[in-house]
């Protein structure tokens, strides 16, 4: 039977991959790279480095699956993601089938870890729901950009006993959840903590997680909001993308529960 | 300068173990354990098999730290938690400064990622705030049981462009959060979530993750939690302790915001 590795391999410090990692890497037949848009070239390479780095044989190849193109204006997001899934389910399904041998491996690389944000596991799952292709699959966990974000801080996510609440820039757009004083926003392209600079919260940013090009600030919001935002809009011009992450901490108990 | 590691060494498999861990471990002089509980014996074996596995030189010693007592069942928890806190400080400082040169490598060894309800980085930023020692430390990340949850569940912890609620069972007994739909409960002693099993809410349960008595349940939290109390409480009873952790899941909209 066919199987599919979904192998996280952790974000940007290859000394970030696993021993699980390692082993999962050495069984590939063939990689299926998915990224697009202007990170893909960076990815794609930081990805070589890291099966270069890691395995051992000459066996492995990889193929590029080209995504069907997604509707990010769209009203109904989650619909549309949805949509999306479906569309790419059938052309990886396609891809896979052209490709790995009965009896084939075939591995996704998943920046961070394949649990978080990602859409691979739920692409995998609607290829078995079509039930066209037999095969089977495992995950394996990487280190997040969460995970990176508080050890180079050197900071624990969650306060003393307290809860965390982990969410995306669009959400808290509607407002900052009133249940945690630690919130982990992700997939924030604009900032959108900013509308909390006159609140009394530290920040904890990070772009380029684990890269020789990561960049840290931390401090009251409203002191480094400013800076973070410039740096932010002068990294992404100069790189072409931008991928970073933050916390937004208050004190215990700060919230309007 | 002494320098200090405290090195995530993932849940339960040694192959969660990252390159970046490995290489760490291996400049460590000695490491302090500071294991307390029923299950200390279990999770020292478990270190020294994964420094055995790992370390390649025969100069690293470990040095157990008696914790000070700690009382549990006080009214303010947060607050106990930071007076024993700071008594934990003191004794660990008396102890780097009596077995660790002065530019020697001290090594903690962190089950699942430091990050996450873990005291450790919380005791050394206490022990650089009273000024007695000068040291520097580093946070290498490590799997958590959250991911391995995942992996080993293989599901993303997330829905779609959904937030995560991260939280302990103490907190769930005063209720649910009513601004996510997934909701990771850690440090649950009582199974809090079984309050709810009225609701259409789905359990991704695992114990042991990543260990050889791994165990694994998912379902509708009405059909399975009774299955998963008396599961939990034979494995804990046989084994003399049980590390757990779940993910409750409803779906996409559910929650009464």
């Amino acid at each position: 039977m066919r199987k599919l590795l979904v192998i996280g391999i952790g974000v940007g410090d290859p000394d970030f991959v696993t021993i699980q990692a390692v082993n999962a890497l050495n069984t590939v037949d063939v990689f299926f790279l998915l990224d697009k848009g202007p990170a893909a070239g960076d990815l794609t390479q930081a990805r070589q480095a890291i099966c270069e780095r890691f395995i051992t044989n000459d066996r492995y190849r990889s193929v590029t699956v080209t995504d069907p193109p997604r509707d990010r204006g769209a009203a109904d997001y989650p619909e549309a993601v949805r949509q999306w899934r479906d569309r790419r389910a059938e052309r990886l399904e396609q891809v896979i089938d052209a490709e790995l041998g009965e009896h084939g491996v075939g591995g996704f690389l998943v920046w961070g870890d394949p649990s978080l944000y990602d859409g691979i596991i739920r692409v995998i799952e609607t290829i078995l729901e079509r039930g066209v292709l037999t095969l089977e699959y495992e995950v394996i966990p990487g280190i997040s950009s969460i995970q990176a974000l508080a050890a180079r801080h050197r900071i624990a996510i969650n306060q003393v006993a307290s809860p965390v609440h982990v969410t995306t820039g669009r959400r808290i757009k509607e407002g900052l959840p009133n249940n945690a004083d630690d919130i982990v926003v992700m997939l924030d392209a604009d900032l959108a903590c900013a509308a909390h600079r006159d609140e009394d919260i530290d920040i904890y940013w990070g772009a380029y997680l684990g890269t020789e090009d990561e960049i840290l600030v931390a401090g009251k919001l409203r002191d480094v909001i400013d800076h973070i935002s410039q740096t932010r809009a002068e990294l992404r011009e100069r790189k072409g993308w931008i991928m970073d992450t933050y916390l937004l901490r208050r004190k215990p108990g700060q919230h309007a529960e």
